[in-house]
């Protein structure tokens, strides 16, 4: 897999950081990619099919009583809890995603899903090892980082270098000059995930091109209690590969006033990190077949890797369980769609959706039965709806459809270019889809940190979300017409 | 020292405990501690008295233009930018404390301040060394953790037992036939800082009397990025002195799943921690000398100690660096008041007033001549007023004062019994006196942690509580009348 995965790394890196654009419901730049404003007013659905839909309201309501009030109430929570509880973080390449895997394939089994199974993913196996770093000049203190993903270590002497920092990639070509034998600290501003995360995915890439040293990067959040946000990196061509890590936002502004106050400032950077060869993951999926179509698919999914710090349990445990949820829901309710509802949690998503990519390999030949793709990677709070990408008939569609989850007040339909981390390539090309859309907007507080534990879930907020998500995938699951595949507006 | 040491620590970390209990605006307890809701209708100052007050109006909006406009703007914030990111951390007994005070009196002398000069103070040398937790059962992950002060440490080992997870003191005393040999792990409530940090105070005492061998407090915070909080503890009379360390909401929210999961938790707990012999350091005290009644004091002050984690930013260079503000400014403006206006900055706060206890001591036949003690140790965010403990009249006077603060909007005044930290030893012996009263609704986010740095911190809303320090102190100190040191209402 050498070359061709140094390509797909290095192309769904570059992906995920446009993709995350997006991801963010809070971010300046957001507004702009809601490209299609049209309201419910503008579409002209049907009358049956608006009837149709309207018709699933019982079924939906025994849906979301059953969640948030039934039978199912704070299983989600429950379920995820135990997990998170039992393996903590899941990295790629560990043992303990592999043991994550058997236990959710395992338990699929057991509650009655069906078709259960595995589908064998190669995927990068990089550790951390030991890290540290340590401001040596003009005072010594520890300064918290934490290796970047695809990071290179440093010899166990470490790296002893004088500090450049820099405010932006502009920045540092102007100061390039000054940057050879440093270690590059960039002091980017927080704007939104996607415009900032530029700097963690390329950063040690670019100032390694100015004879950098080492480079570390701002977290990429809006907040910080001194907490340090790793995620993935990535060399590129021709580089040499100069180990990189986060560090806090608070010590990105203390550098950068050392600086400022123009005190030589030296800091002692020791990594352990590696890569070892590829191992074998899975994805992991499981159905409740179509009664009259069970070749058509819709799909709910998360991904059940995480980063090797905290507990995953928010990003992205909270949308692997509203998928087993939802999938165990309608089978504790008796509920069959016509076709086939699949949940699949993906591998390996957080080196460059890996899993994802190997499935749609794998199953080129299926994606014209694809008829709906849903993820939810962006977190599991409170719900208020979906983001939607795909043509104007499938919005209305889908805002029908949002309307009988009024009793959850979960009925938002904010439309996107592109949706999702692991179902961009399918909606990329056209394929409908969604991920949920939450009251969100501490989501990068927690991401990729120490800080991403079962504590940011919250139990009534999953029974809602595996509710929403029950709902939506069973009534697009059994409508009696496919969900248009239009070519996308704006 | 020794004995008569260890007897003011333990009276002392009671008494902080007790304090503490009205050093959070925001808790659920502190409406029914603030005795006098008497308004300003009620108040019955003779009218000379407040045409005599307003009259300062114009020399408060001249402290107030210098400072959020004019010649001081940004000083504040500046000045303790340069302070803590010199010196970082400052734990009593550390040369970096000591550090830290010559260049506070080396400052205020070059600033113009009169009587500058530090008073010896024997105070606590406790240390934290290497420290870790490590779960080992059910499996194998790092706690964070950090010491608390006093704490003594474990064997170079470490104490690897069995944990037993409590929420109060009395579900301590319902399973102490349990505890015997184990790891007694408090999850306690945060129901206000007061009412919860004396977990932290004394949840190790409790623990060793049922036998335990160590014991992990819960962090006293409402709000955790898997921070952990230090603090300061202190042991019974005639108990075994156990290792004690704070961990952080979310290792103590799953160490109770683990509990409640009916599983065997094991802890390996590894603490360096010890106590040196006392080192001597000093309080700072520095001057603006009365024109007509050089005796007779208006005190400003905040401590100069903080943890040995983050950069006491905020716990408490903010406090220090508004008084030195207040009298810098007033000395830049030419404002001498007829009584003397004196900061200080006390030392070794965080291990029980140490510092005030001293001065106290060496003071006694001066406390008649105390007109009015404040201190700022619970946050310098936007200033809001002061919190006043004090008779009536004195209430009178200060919201007459405090009116002069319209034009920053800082005209509050709380009462409350007890104000302060330092403080605490005057006030609560009917010296009039107030805390500077802040929007710190974040305050405990950050205390004691890693957290504490400069981004807490606002220039804008350094400024103004320059300002409203120095306008209060320099009118206090300037009136025709001494402030009536009366008894408290309530």
């Amino acid at each position: 897999m050498g070359v061709c995965r140094n390509f797909i790394v290095l192309w769904t890196v570059a992906l995920s950081l446009m993709v995350c654009v997006v991801c963010n419901n809070n971010t300046e730049d957001n507004d702009s990619l809601i490209t299609n404003k049209k309201t419910l007013s503008e579409c002209n659905l049907p009358t049956e099919l608006k009837t149709e839909i309207a018709s699933y309201s019982s079924t939906v309501e025994k849906i979301i009583n059953a969640a948030v009030n039934g039978s199912f109430k704070g299983v989600t929570y429950r379920e995820l809890s135990l997990f998170v509880d039992t393996f903590g973080s899941r990295i790629s390449g560990s043992q303990n995603l592999e043991n994550a895997i058997d236990y959710m394939i395992n338990k699929s089994i057991t509650d009655g899903l069906e078709n259960v199974h595995g589908e064998d993913v190669q995927v990068p196996h990089w550790i951390r090892g030991f890290e540290s770093a340590t401001l040596v000049e003009p005072r010594n203190v520890s300064i918290s980082i934490l290796g970047l993903g695809n990071s290179v270590g440093t010899p166990p002497e470490g790296i002893l270098a004088e500090v450049l920092v820099v405010k932006s990639f502009d920045d540092l070509q102007s100061k390039a000059a000054q940057a050879k034998g440093k270690i590059v600290v960039y002091n980017q501003e927080f704007v939104s995930y996607g415009s900032s995360a530029v700097y963690r995915g390329k950063g040690a890439t670019e100032a390694s091109r100015v004879g950098a040293v080492a480079s570390l990067i701002r977290s990429i959040t809006p907040f910080s209690l001194n907490t340090p946000h790793t995620g993935v990196q990535s060399y590129g061509e021709n580089v040499t590969k100069i180990p990189t890590a986060c560090i806090t936002l608070e010590d990105a502004h203390f550098l950068q006033r050392l600086q400022d106050e123009g005190r030589t400032i030296k800091i002692l950077l020791k990594m352990e990190a590696q890569t070892l060869p590829d191992t074998t993951s899975r994805n992991v999926v499981a159905e409740i077949e179509g009664t009259e179509h069970p070749e058509k698919i819709v799909i709910v999914s998360g991904h059940i890797d995480s980063w090797d710090v905290g507990n995953g349990a928010m990003d992205d445990g909270g949308g692997v369980f509203v998928s087993w949820g939802a999938l165990a829901l309608l089978k504790s309710l008796g509920l069959k769609a016509k076709r086939t509802v699949r949940a699949i949690f993906w591998t390996a998503e957080e080196f460059g959706f890996v899993g994802a990519y190997q499935y749609a390999r794998d199953h080129a030949n299926d994606t014209d039965n694809f008829v709906f793709v849903m993820e939810s990677d962006i977190g599991t709070f409170n719900p208020v709806g979906l983001e939607y990408s795909g043509g104007t008939t499938g919005r209305c569609i889908v805002q029908e459809v949002m309307k009988l989850l009024a009793s959850i007040n979960a009925t938002g339909v904010r439309q996107s270019p592109s949706v999702g981390s692991d179902i961009y390539m399918w909606t990329s090309k056209g394929v409908p889809g969604a991920s949920l859309d939450t009251e969100n907007d501490k989501y990068f507080w927690y991401h990729h940190s120490n800080a991403d534990t079962l504590d940011v879930e919250n139990p009534d907020s999953l029974d809602k979300n595996t509710a929403l998500w029950a709902s939506v995938a069973y009534v697009l699951a059994d409508l009696s017409v496919d969900f248009p595949r239009e070519l996308m507006d704006g």
